[in-house]
C-alpha cells in the first residue's frame, strides 16, 4: 500500500515523534488513517499521551549510579529492557516486509514481540524469524474450534504466552478511517484466519453475541499451558476478576484509543489496578508510552513493563526493518538516560518514593 | 434561503461533526448566523460541548452483553431510543422542505419530534407526515386566548405533550445573528402564528411584561389534559417549582447557549436537577449532544432523554430529509455501540456507580 | 494622530469587541500601542479578561421581572445605570474632538465621566459640555500648591468627586509602548498641567520620591469638601487603610494591567474588598468589562458601579463621538437584558445568592 | 559560526523575550539549536517560564517606598543586585569575542559571573577582563589530577567561587540539537580542557562510571578554601545532604530544561528547598528568569539571588558586549520598578507575607 519501501534512516529522525511525522507524509492516506486513527473525536488518544506530559519527575543527584540495569524476567523468560512490541494488525500496510520485517528488528533489539491475530504474514512465517520472545495477541474466533487451533498453533510455533484482548467486542467509531474509506488492499489479508469461520458481516447485534466473557477466558486457561494475558483491563474489580479467571498478566490497555473515546487514559488508570493486584501477577500497560521518560514513569507507578504500538509500524513505514529497530533503539537509548538521570540502577529501583510529583 | 437544495449524504460525512463543517459551508451565511450563531461571545456554547468531553467513561469488560436495548417510555408512549429532535425555529432556512422533511425523517427513525412554535411549516401539515411521537413547543403569545389556541391546535393535531420554553422572555444578545444582519427572508415566516397578535415591536420593557410566570405555567396546565413539560429550568429550586407546579417533566436546557452566555453547560447542572427531582417526573436534557458517548453520559447522570437540536438542522441543510434520517442513525449507532463498549445491555443499566469518572 | 476622523458607526459593531477590532485598524500604530498596550507580556491584562469570562451566571425563571432598573446614587448624585467612563489619557490620540467629543457622548448617555488628570482638553473645557455626573481624576503633582491647584480648578468647574490613582508612582514596563516607540505627537500634551512644574526626567529614585502616601492621601481628603476616591487598592488591608484615611470610595484597579504585569485580575479580587468595607464606602472596580454580563458580575460579587476605560477610546476612535455613544448604549442593554434574564428587577436583586457560581 | 558579528542595539529591542526572538533570527541554525535546546520535548524548559507567569504579585500601595535599594553579599563579597550571569558553554558560538565580551559587560553592569568549565575562553583571559565577582563552575574532569589542577587554576586567577554542577552526569536527549546535527565549529574547544584527559567516547556505561558523588563533593570541599556551591539540587532531601556536605551554597537549577525532560519547574521546587535550608546557606535558583517580576518572586519565595543563562548569550549574539549589557541593564531596571511598584525598599522587604498570591 505504500508506493515504495523505504529502508533507510532518514536525517532527522532522532525521536519517535519524527517517525511518527514521516510515516504521515510516506504512508498511504488510508493506512495512515488505520493505523494512526483512534475512535471519534480522538480524545482518549491525546489524553494517553497528555497523562505522561503532565506527570512531573523529581530526580535525586550524586547517587553514583553505575550504568542503568534495566533487565527483568516475565513469565520466565529473561528480557533485557521491559519495551515489548505491542500487537498491530496488518504491517504489510506500512511495508512490503510487513511482520516478517518487524519481528527481525525485535529480534535484534532483542524486544518481546506480540504478534496480532490480524498479522499479514502467518504467525508461522513470524515465528521463523522472530526471536524467542514472542507472545500471540488472540481475538476470540467465532467457532470455538478455530480458537482453539489458533492456541495449538501458538504453542507448536513456540510462542510464550497469549495475549487475550477482551476490550473490543466490536470496532469503535473510527471515523478518521471511514471518512478516509479505508479498506484493505487486495493482497494483504488476516493471514492466520484464511481457514477460519469469517465474523458475521451483519450487524451490532451479531457481533456482540460473539463478545467474549469470564466464561470464555476461563474457557481458553483452561485449555493451554502458555501463560494468558489479559488485554484491555481498565477498573480495579475487572484486575481482580483476571486474577480469579487465572490469568497470568494484565495489560491496562484502552486499545489505543480506538475503541470508545473518553476513556481515561491508561497511565491515570495504572494505579489503582497495581494496587488491586498487589504484585500477584505482573501488569504491564500501553497507550501514549514515546519517550524513555514515560517508560521510566510507568514503571515507577508499577508496570512490570510497557508495550508500544503505533511507532513501531511508523518506524516499518519510514525505514523497514532498520526503522522498526531505530524506534526500539531510541526507545532504549532515551530509557536508559532516564535511569541514569534519576538515579535508578536497576528496574527495582524505579518505584521508590519521590520520584514522581504529581 | 440555501441556492439550491441539497438531498445526497456527501462522502465523507461520518459524525455529526461533519455535517456541521458541511452546513457552515452550503448554507447562507445570514442562515448560518441564525442556526448556528449563540449568544454574545458563545462561550456557553462551547462550555456544552467541553463539558461532555471533559466527563471520562470508564468500562468493565467481558460481560457478554447482548446487543443494546435502549427502548424506554414517555409520558405512556414507547420510544425505541432516547434522542429526541429538539425545536428550532423556521427549518425552510435550511431547506425548502423545511419541517416536513425533518418531521418525516424523524418518524423514519422513530425518534421524537419537539416541533417549534415558530415552525416555517404550520403544525397541522407538519402532523400529517409525522409519526405519533410529536410534540410541540410553545412560546407564551402576548394574548392568552391565541396561546390557548395553539393549545387546542396542538391538541386537534395529535400531538402528545407540550414543551414550554421558560428561559427566553426576550432574546439572547446574539452577535453572530446580528453582524450578519439576519433576517428572514421573503416566504419564510413563523406559519403557525400568522393569524395572532404580534409580539410588540418595542423595547425590552415591553417584552418583559410578557415574560411567563409560574402563573402562566399553571394556567397552561390547567387547560389542557396533554402533559406539559418545561424547557429551560437549570437551578433545582426551579426544578422543584416545576414539580409543584403540576408539570409533567423537565428539559435542562441553556436554550443552546442562545440567551445569557456564560450560564454552565447542561451537563453540569442535570446531577443537582436529577438529585433534587428523584424520578418524580422525566428530566430530558439538551445542549451540545454531538456524539453517542454524549448520549451515553447524559443517561449515566440521570437524564431520562436527551434533545439534539443544531445537527438535525445542519443535516437538513446538508442532505435534506436524507441528511437527517443519517444524523439521526449516526448518533443512535454510535450510542448503541458505546452501550455495548460499555457493557450496558438496557438504558437502565447505564447510570450504574463507577461508569462516570472525572 | 489618526489620519482622519471617523463619525459613523461602522456595519458590524454589534459589540465592544467588534469595537477593538475596529480601532487596531483605525488608530495610527503608536496611538494604538499607547491606549491598548499593557505593562510586560500582558498577562494581567489578559486575566482581567479571562476573570469575567470564567464565572458563571446561574439564573432562575419564571420570576416574572418587569423591565429592569438599573438606578443607584453615588455621593448624593442619582445615576440611571452603573457603567461609569474610566480615566484614559489623552483622547486627541484616538480623535480630534478628544475629551470633548467623550463627554457629550457621555452626557447623552447619562453615564459618569472621570476625567484623567491627562487629558488633551482642559478640565473647564470639558466642564462646558459635559453632564452633571463628572469626577476628575487626579495624579500627585511635584508641587503640592499646584496638586492644590488642581483641586481648586476642579471644585470650580463642578466636578463632584475626585479619583486620587494610588497605585501608578512610576510608570510600567510597557514594552508595546516602547517596541512602537510611542511619544505624544506635536499638539497634544497633558492640557491641564500647562503650568505646572514638570515631573523630573531623571531616573527611578526621583519618581519615587515623588510617590504619594497616606499622608498625602489624609492632606487632599483635608484640603477639600468633594468626595475623594481612591483607585487602584488591591489589598483589603490597604482598603480598610482607605477608610480609615477618610476617603469616600474606592476603585478596586490595577489600572488596566499596565502598571505591574502578574497582578491578579481584578474581579478576583472584588470579593475581598467588598467583604472588609461591609457597605461603609462604595467600592467600584475596573478592569476587562466588556460585557453587560460583565457589570451583572461585578455587581453580583459586590461592587457598587463599574468602569470602563480602553473601549470609550476604541468608540471615539471609530466613530467620534457617535462611536462612544453607542459602546456606552450597546454595554448598557447587554446589562438590562443580563438582569432580565437572570430576574433581576432592581440593582439590588443582583447580589443575590446562587446568581454566581464557580 | 556567526556570518556576522554584531555589534548594535537594535531598534525594538525593550525586553528579554525580544532578545530571544532576534538571536533566534541571527545565530546559525546550529549554534541556535545548541544554546536554545532543551531536553526531548522542551515541556520542563517551558514550564520553567510559566511558573512564573502563573504566580501572581499582589501589590501594596502609598507606602512611600524611596527608591528600590537591590544590595546584598554573598560569601563575604557585595552585589549591587541578586542578577548573576549562570554557565553557559562556548559563547563564541554566538559571538567571536565569546566569554571575554560577556565578562566585560558583567563586569560593566557589576553583575556576578559563573564561568563555564567549558567556555570557549581560557578562565584566566576570562579573569583578566572580568569583575571581581567572578565564580567558576565546575565538571568533574576523567581525572582527579585534572579536577584538583582546574581548582588551583580559579584560585589562582581569583575566581571567587566553585560552582560544582551535580545534575548532568551525562547529556539529556537533545532532540533539538541532534535534529540540526551540532558539532563544535572548528576553532571553538573547551579552551580550560585542552591539556586535560577527555571524557571516553563510549557509551553510557563508561560516562555513568564518572558520574561525581557525594564522596567527590566532599573530597572537593576539603581541597579548596573557595566557597563551593551546589548546582543542580532540586529535592529538599538533597539540600540536606549539601549542607552536611559542606557545600557553601545551593543553586536550586533542572539546567535549563536541558537534562532531563519533565522535570518540575525550579521556582515550583524552591520553597521546599528553602524552607528546608532555613537560611543555614544561600540559596540561589535559575530556570525561566526573563522578567524583573521573576526575580522578585523567587526572592519572594526565599531566593537570595538568581541566575541567567540563555538570555545573555542572545544578548551577545544579537549585540555582542553591549547586547549582554543590555540585556543585563533591561532585567535590572523592570527588577528595581517591580520593587517599587510592590512598595520593597530593600531585598529584605521582598519576601513578606501576602506579596506571592496563588
Amino acid at each position: 500500500m505504500t508506493d515504495q519501501s523505504h529502508n533507510e534512516i532518514p536525517a532527522g529522525a532522532v525521536s519517535l515523534a519524527d517517525y511518527e511525522r514521516l510515516a504521515s507524509e510516506r504512508l498511504h492516506p488510508k493506512a495512515w488513517a488505520f493505523l494512526s486513527g483512534g475512535a471519534a473525536d480522538e480524545i482518549t488518544m491525546r489524553w494517553n499521551r497528555e497523562a505522561f506530559d503532565r506527570l512531573q519527575l523529581l530526580p535525586r543527584v550524586l547517587r553514583g549510579a553505575a550504568s542503568a540495569d534495566s533487565r527483568l524476567e516475565l513469565f520466565g523468560r529473561a528480557f533485557s529492557h521491559p519495551i515489548l512490541l505491542a500487537p498491530v494488525a496488518y504491517h504489510r500496510l506500512a511495508h512490503p516486509h510487513g511482520e516478517l520485517g518487524t519481528a527481525a528488528a525485535a529480534a535484534a533489539q532483542e524486544a518481546g514481540l506480540v504478534l496480532s491475530t490480524l498479522s499479514s504474514e502467518t504467525l508461522e512465517d513470524v515465528a521463523a524469524v522472530a526471536g524467542p520472545r514472542r507472545w500471540l495477541q488472540l481475538y476470540l474466533q467465532p467457532q470455538r474450534a478455530d480458537t482453539l487451533d489458533l492456541v495449538r498453533r501458538a504453542e507448536a510455533a513456540g510462542y510464550e504466552a497469549l495475549v487475550l484482548t477482551v476490550d473490543a467486542p466490536i470496532n469503535g467509531v473510527r471515523d478518521h478511517e471511514r471518512r478516509a474509506a479505508f479498506a484493505l488492499p487486495t493482497g494483504i489479508a488476516a493471514a492466520n484466519l484464511a481457514r477460519y469461520a469469517q465474523l458475521p458481516s451483519g450487524g451490532l447485534e451479531q457481533l456482540m453475541a460473539l463478545a467474549p466473557t469470564w466464561e470464555d477466558v476461563e474457557w481458553i486457561i483452561g485449555e493451554t499451558k502458555l501463560p494468558v494475558v489479559l488485554k484491555g483491563i481498565l477498573h480495579s474489580d475487572d484486575a481482580e476478576l483476571a486474577v480469579a479467571s487465572g490469568a497470568a498478566g494484565i495489560i491496562v490497555s484502552n486499545h489505543g484509543g480506538r475503541t470508545l473515546d473518553t476513556i481515561p487514559p491508561t497511565l491515570d488508570l495504572l494505579p489503582s489496578v497495581v494496587s488491586q493486584i498487589e504484585g500477584r501477577i505482573p501488569v504491564l500497560m500501553d497507550g501514549g508510552i514515546r519517550r524513555g521518560t514515560d517508560v521510566l514513569k510507568a514503571m515507577a507507578l508499577g508496570a512490570s513493563a510497557v508495550l508500544v504500538g503505533r511507532p513501531i509500524v511508523y518506524g516499518l513505514a519510514v525505514a523497514g526493518p532498520l526503522g522498526v529497530a531505530h524506534v526500539l533503539r531510541l526507545l532504549g537509548d532515551e530509557f536508559a538516560i532516564a535511569m541514569a538521570l534519576t538515579g535508578c540502577a536497576t528496574l527495582a529501583d524505579i518505584p521508590r518514593a519521590n520520584l514522581i510529583r504529581r
